[in-house]
């Protein structure tokens, strides 16, 4: 079991990793992408937020489709963590790289949450958009706190 | 007809220019999501576009992946085209907004090609995705032409 765990941890690592290298042609543009997938996952994000704590009316429609942006966009920001791209414009922590496997955990986590928040704005109920919600952020901190720089 | 179609007009810059109001916060909020939107874009057009040029081999599971991803974001960045957000880290042209129903063509005329793409990278079939990876590319042009700056 032990070795299995510590095959599949490789193999983790190697899936986060790998396909990157070829993906993009310098580091700067796998910290470009990353940054980019963030910002339109958080600008969705930001507005089921407005919904969820009342600060705009509740639009099911709007919800549904900024939710499933957010389901998207949370799959593509991790193969822009590329070795070494813990320079240059970014807050991404050195930790990210010797910790790739919680980094990874926490990476699938959020697209549980995000996948589940997608399902329940589809349904058009605020109150199950409000669980959701902070579930999803709940995980968002999670990372932002041990990997992101202030 | 021609009442009808200056009703038209005026209904698409409205639908251009209304909901992006409410939806940022700040003018730079505006062009840093609609930038980010064509990163996350234009890098999987690209990855596309290797495999369509014959630099990589052809994955058609990477194709697929990668077309859906761009059909999904030739949506998003229109509503970042807030008036008064050609000024900043933007290489957007004044002319956006004094030919917003000809920008909003280009920008409908995207959406029906990336669809295409995403529909031709779905059967596996190469020489499909060459055919639709170039209309998206003149579609992209088209607009880059005239309404970004060099």
């Amino acid at each position: 079991m032990k070795v299995f765990a510590s095959l599949a941890a490789g193999a983790l690592i190697a899936s986060l990793a790998a396909p990157a290298v070829a993906q993009f042609q310098r580091p700067d543009d796998a910290v470009k992408y990353r940054k980019a997938a963030f910002t339109v996952m958080g600008t969705h994000f930001s507005r089921i937020g407005a919904m969820a704590n009342g600060r705009v009316p509740f639009d099911a429609t709007a919800a549904a489709n900024s939710a499933a942006i957010v389901e998207t966009m949370s799959a593509l920001p991790w193969e822009g963590f590329l070795a070494g791209t813990d320079k240059g414009d970014t807050r991404a922590k050195p930790e990210i790289w010797t910790e790739q496997v919680k980094f990874k955990e926490g990476a699938e986590k959020l697209q549980v949450e995000t996948a589940k928040l997608s399902a329940a704005a589809k349904t058009g109920n605020l109150d199950a958009v409000k669980a959701a919600f902070g579930a999803v952020g709940q995980s968002c901190k999670a990372c932002h706190d041990v990997y992101r720089k202030d």
